[in-house]
């Protein structure tokens, strides 16, 4: 069984509490780390505040080159990566090396990114007052950056803080999920071969309450979250004076307007329906259908449904696979069988078997069912019908989240209230709400989160600006 | 009759050469001004040379109180100088007044741009030979600008030269059309009201020969034409060291799709195309409508046309009246003919009258067709219908100009691909090519000019990019 | 006696709570007002949701015209205000002048702001994952915002939450100091006249019980709060999921090099260290001299101080009054007799009269001292000397706040350090931190608040930005 | 002897007329060529036309990835690289080596920019003529470019038109100088093994009039010329519709201030002024120093001089070598006599031996003297002494040309005068005008020229933007 060392402060320790991490897909456990306790997070805190010394006058060709060696060497290492996230989160194949790819990406974009802060001139004489003034506005870095990422992209939603933070000049420590901390202790691996100051980086699988202090410590200056809504805002509430990130989900819709090409919004709804078994923030979970295209949408998607290919996540072969863990799958069971009860029609998906829940669309369900109020994150979808775009529009409003929405038409003043009507922080534009390219601005309205990450955009909360108000002599 | 002194180096003057404005509806002599020979031209030239100094050293705030002040004043004379254009420039008088406030709306917006030139700061360090260097972008004026403006928005299109120069601290020297010489000598009485160094602003009449001076002057860093494509493109031969922005006209076309609101499609056809005789730079010349709503289309427009109120310009009821001279009108009924000779059919217009020229409508003209290959700049407009609309796309690029491009659609894909491969400088969706707000972009390419105007894009050719490369000691 | 309305949800009402304001300088009630209470708070919140649909439907140059309208109007009445604002706050009138026409400019700068919201086109086909992805993204209001101010610029600080809130199309509730509500219940009577929807602003003078509703309600999207850095930090906590800005305050440090101006920096620091009586957020607290002018400066300041005029704050004679109120007055006696007990020197200052504390200057305050480590906001400075520039920035960064740092040199290596190492938001060449120009990025690092206000910036909380990810047909 | 073939419209072509290529060091043939003719030159255009329908249709990633892809060729082959331009141009090996690392850098900043084409959303409703009006700005290509690049920086200088063109998604055709065709022949090789459409790219030597088809021919839509003042101005007369931007040369200052630190001035100005035995655009030419430091520095940099070694470009030990040709080294030889002559002294440089010129300090030169007036363009500088800067800032600016010029000073006043008041692109603070980072923008005002290069800058030349004007359907 492989081991997995804690990167705290910038060494690999073990501690006094192992943690075996089995594999959801048959249940074995398959690998060993430790869960750093008070004294390795001091470490890495400590370790971070003096970091910071040396990271911030680091020269943009330093941090740039240092995340692209970074990028590359995941590059190089890419089907290890994906065998652990496979298998550490039941992953199948194919999408588990995808999200290595993205995170070389991610990595790829900070490298440039790490060269292009923002810096602008204003001319600041509006006023007989401030004549001779001139603005120089520069950003720094504002110091430690305390990061958790969830299971589900075990290692890219990681790196969308990490390769942010070594780009803006920030230090982290990062906890990832307690079920999945391989993947990014692997990456570990890579980040401690750099010239980055030793501490600049700490990867900390930690219990709950231990990692808590992430939440409150005052020496970071920023938490940046991804999760579940409820932990998220707990976390803003208890999060003292520093500024606070929350990336967190939504029950997204996707809207097929009477003018969407069919073919291509059931082959695109299916990705986004049943991906790494729904268990996406911006899985497409609500499904709104022109009454005009629905009964043939419905058919369709089932029988697309029908052929997804179940096996284990190690195989390239696999479309779907079991959940993350059988609570999860008992209360995705649950939420259907609610809204079974209340009214709405199962169209396909026969239940539960142990932590696999097999694909299901639901038909019918409204407000008032779990399934269509909360987020799911299970492979379920709902269907319904519309008769008029702004009625579509409003039942996605319809929701305590916005994350993002998909919208399938070719109508200009279709997409246009879509696009301006839409409570969302993305549109998709013939596409379902899964799609995320990583440096594009990508975060969540209402209960969907705060701020914005991609790269360029999780900077530049990790940057403070800073005016030299310069007094031009009169020459 | 009004004389209108010309206004030379902070001075207004006679000179030896008296010019008796006539209006061109009914040709009598109602103003008279002086055309400006050398010696009032080195004088302006000297004025702004010497001006520069002092311009280029003025606060932010005083620049753009200036212009603020003269867009006010405007406003205060609005109806005064509508009168003059509606005169001078055989302008009905809506169409007149709609001039005059764009015209202090560009002043307007020129003063908020006066505060707001660009700047940045660049990290350059992005090689190990570049480390400590940091870089300070700030934009300077040129120095002079020469100016030429055409008969058709005399007052308007004068100012998208001097507005800019004043925001961006230019000194300009600029030649009014002979024909239509009265609006901005009016303004000028304005500008020499306010606290401009004197010579920042010269207005001079001039004929061609002594005006080519502002062409070949190499004490002019930049001359900015408005007018016809030949007279342009031959300047930029002769224009040596100095940068050259050219806004000349085309044959612009428009684009009514299958998905166009119709209506709306024949009301804004019908002011794209006879708005002021068609004497305008992005008249809608061209109309390519899909074959189903042809017909239709056709015939909607003729009895659109029909209704047009012919009269006196100073009347506000007046929808068309007079071109600009005979010699124009002339020039169109023989392009009129030359297209029905060929096969092409009218619709309606009967013909010339002086300087009238009835509103025509022709179809089935094309390629090899003046009125369809070249720039008609009077009240005509060809109608063609098309099956598919890339086909379409392809009639509108079939042109050696490309200014602005009018497309009616609903169609997702189709606006795309309007947007995409339309060679112009603009696309106007749902309206004609004659749309412009004085603070876009707007300019064309192909042979229909060189840069772009639009208060903040003009002045960018006004301004002359400087880096401080500052070394930063390492502390 | 005059009596001020609140202005709640569109109307001007009276509550049950009737609200004396007396002026600090002679004690005596001179106006009243009412503090509005659960039903008016209710009836505002209602008001401003209601409002929010059609604020963010406006067209841009409809929030534009009413910016300008209200700054066009507060101009025309700015002897009123002002002297609200003397009487109310014991401003000396140059002050309260002052201070009517940057609320006057705020609004300005907002009326150009409203028209120019940020929005980019981003090309998001980087990997062949998103090939024919286009993003398109735009900035939308977010809702409605919940502003509290101070009573030291009770107009101005106001403004820059109400100005920002109307062109970003926001509605807003705001509480100002219960000493000093009638500024902005005079600002009320102008809003009131525009085409605002009625409930788009509401000020609602409150007691804190009440107005704490502000801070939790969550129909707010927005806390925005200028005010003492305890009472902030405490309601970033309480916010729920709203966003927080907090401006703070500080005890801001300015360093005076050896190759500074002497006579020029002595006499910035008079307006920087004792203008309105010291209290002001930039307050130049803390004041570093070279050693080799530490003598000269420290009695220049001095006799500087000594020919402060002392008076009647309606007076235009008037230099310097009364504080605020008497315990802010006998607090800030209190700090001085800690200092001096400590072993402070005072070098000038006689004491406390009233609310009357004389301008006290300080050297051999160090840390552990309140004047030194403490927010003053008063008439107090406290003077050292350094031998080493690196070692002043050090004493300024030595601090728990960070809002604008002053310094004073000719030396571009003592600048670059200066900008590059004061951990502060602002740092001011050659004036003291007290430099503020509206339309600049302005806010405080460490503990002196969250975020930057200034109009543009301000309004960046105020929205939302939201991508389109457009796919393109291939074509 | 090694065969170079030409690269035309995508293929390796021989023409009629082989081209011998010598290095100046030995004189000795070393490499063939042949120079492209009229063919060539058609067949080339011709490509390039039928390559933009391909190029502009290519994703983001597709031209990044091939520009990453020549970059990283050009490293792997850094060596052969260098050894072609140390033999044909006689660069000092130290010097070609950073010219092609320099090269490789350049490739790889446009494969960044390649995907980050501007584009905004414009509010346009900034009128009610307006309302409902969005703009939409996006960057096109222009079409095939023509490019002519010097002797002096053979593969960088071309390499400055090729990269930019290809991120841009224009197609290119270069004519490298005749003297030394030879390294881009050679990066010919590389970028022909790309997925570029054929003809893109095509690399053309050609006599001088062959060549000047690249000027006058209309297919091209931008020329982009980097060499001699004369040659470039009277392209731009024969350049037709198309746009041109040059990059020419200067006889640029240096200034050194009475704080400057002396050893790094004068080892800095031992670079800017003999690199490349100062044929380089941006040479240190004219060296003004402030009095109180004149004679030290003047006997420090002739005791550097003294100490450059001479020998074999392809020797890493060599500091100097020969000139380009004999005419270059008797024109310099000549304009030493002229100033001699005149009354200047030669500190050090005994003179000419066939193309190699001794490097030469002159104290005494003014006006008048080809060594101050004039492009030198050799290793020659001259040194004035100043007593005021504002004088010495009059002495740089007294010159036809504006490229760049350095600054050597610890003062803030004096830094923001030579930012402010230097008619010059670029100000390189601490440093000789020699510095230049690929990706900063490059370019000089006055007779050095017209337009920006430094990729982003370049592209900026290559975009036409085009705005859609979005018509929004109130909804």
């Amino acid at each position: 069984m492989e081991s997995f060392l804690v990167y705290s402060g910038g060494s690999f320790v073990r501690t006094s509490r192992e943690h075996v991490v089995s594999g959801p897909f048959d249940g074995k456990p398959f690998a060993r780390t430790w869960l750093a306790g008070v004294e390795e997070f001091e470490q890495s805190v400590v370790a971070a505040v003096a970091a910071f010394a040396g990271l911030k006058k680091m020269h943009a060709f330093e941090r740039s080159s240092i995340l692209r060696e970074i990028s590359e060497k995941i590059t190089a290492r890419e089907e290890v990566f994906a065998g652990i996230i496979a298998r550490e989160a039941a992953k199948p194949w194919r999408y588990a090396l995808a999200e290595v790819r993205r995170a070389a990406q991610t990595f790829f974009v900070a490298s440039e990114e790490a060269r292009r802060l923002p810096g602008e001139i204003l001319s600041l004489d509006w006023t007989p007052e401030a004549a001779g003034r001139e603005g120089l506005v520069k950003y720094f870095p504002i110091g430690p950056v305390a990061g958790i990422s969830p299971f589900n992209f075990p290692l890219n939603l990681a790196v969308h803080k990490i390769a942010p933070a070594i780009a803006a000049g920030c230090p982290i420590v990062l906890k990832p999920a307690s079920s999945t901390p391989l993947s990014t202790l692997e990456l570990a691996k890579i980040i401690d071969e750099t010239a980055l100051p030793k501490g600049a980086v700490s990867i900390l699988p930690m219990d709950r309450k231990t990692g808590n202090r992430l939440v409150t410590d005052e020496r970071f200056r920023l938490l940046s979250f991804t999760g579940s809504p409820e932990v998220g805002w707990k976390m803003k509430e208890d999060a003292g004076k520093k500024k606070v990130v929350l990336e967190l989900g939504g029950n997204a819709g996707t809207i097929v307007g009477a003018s969407a090409d069919l073919d291509h919004a059931v082959k695109r709804c299916l990705v986004g329906g049943f991906a790494y078994q729904g268990q996406v923030c911006i899985h497409a979970q609500r499904i709104f259908v022109h009454r005009s295209l629905f009964g043939t949408f419905a058919e369709k998607l089932v029988e697309g449904v029908r052929k997804l290919n179940y096996g284990d996540p190690l195989s390239p072969e696999t479309d779907i696979t079991v959940m993350i863990d059988e609570g999860n799958a008992k209360r995705v069971e649950a939420w259907i069988a609610e809204a079974s009860e209340a009214g709405a029609t199962v169209l396909c998906g026969s239940g539960r078997n142990g932590n696999y829940v097999e694909p299901t669309i639901i038909t019918g369900a409204g407000p008032g069912m779990k399934v269509f109020d909360e987020e799911v994150f299970g492979p379920v979808v709902t269907l319904n019908a519309f008769d008029d775009f702004r009625e579509a529009i409003k039942m996605v409003n319809n929701s305590l989240f916005g994350l993002q929405a998909g919208v399938f038409t070719n109508k200009v003043d279709e997409l246009d209230m879509a696009f301006n009507e839409l409570e969302v922080g993305g549109v998709i534009h013939n596409d379902t709400p899964i799609f995320r390219t990583d440096h594009m601005p990508y975060g969540g309205v209402k209960d969907s989160g705060l701020g914005r990450e991609g790269v360029k955009y999780a900077m530049l909360d990790m940057l403070e600006p800073r005016i030299l108000v310069k007094t031009i002599k009169n020459q």
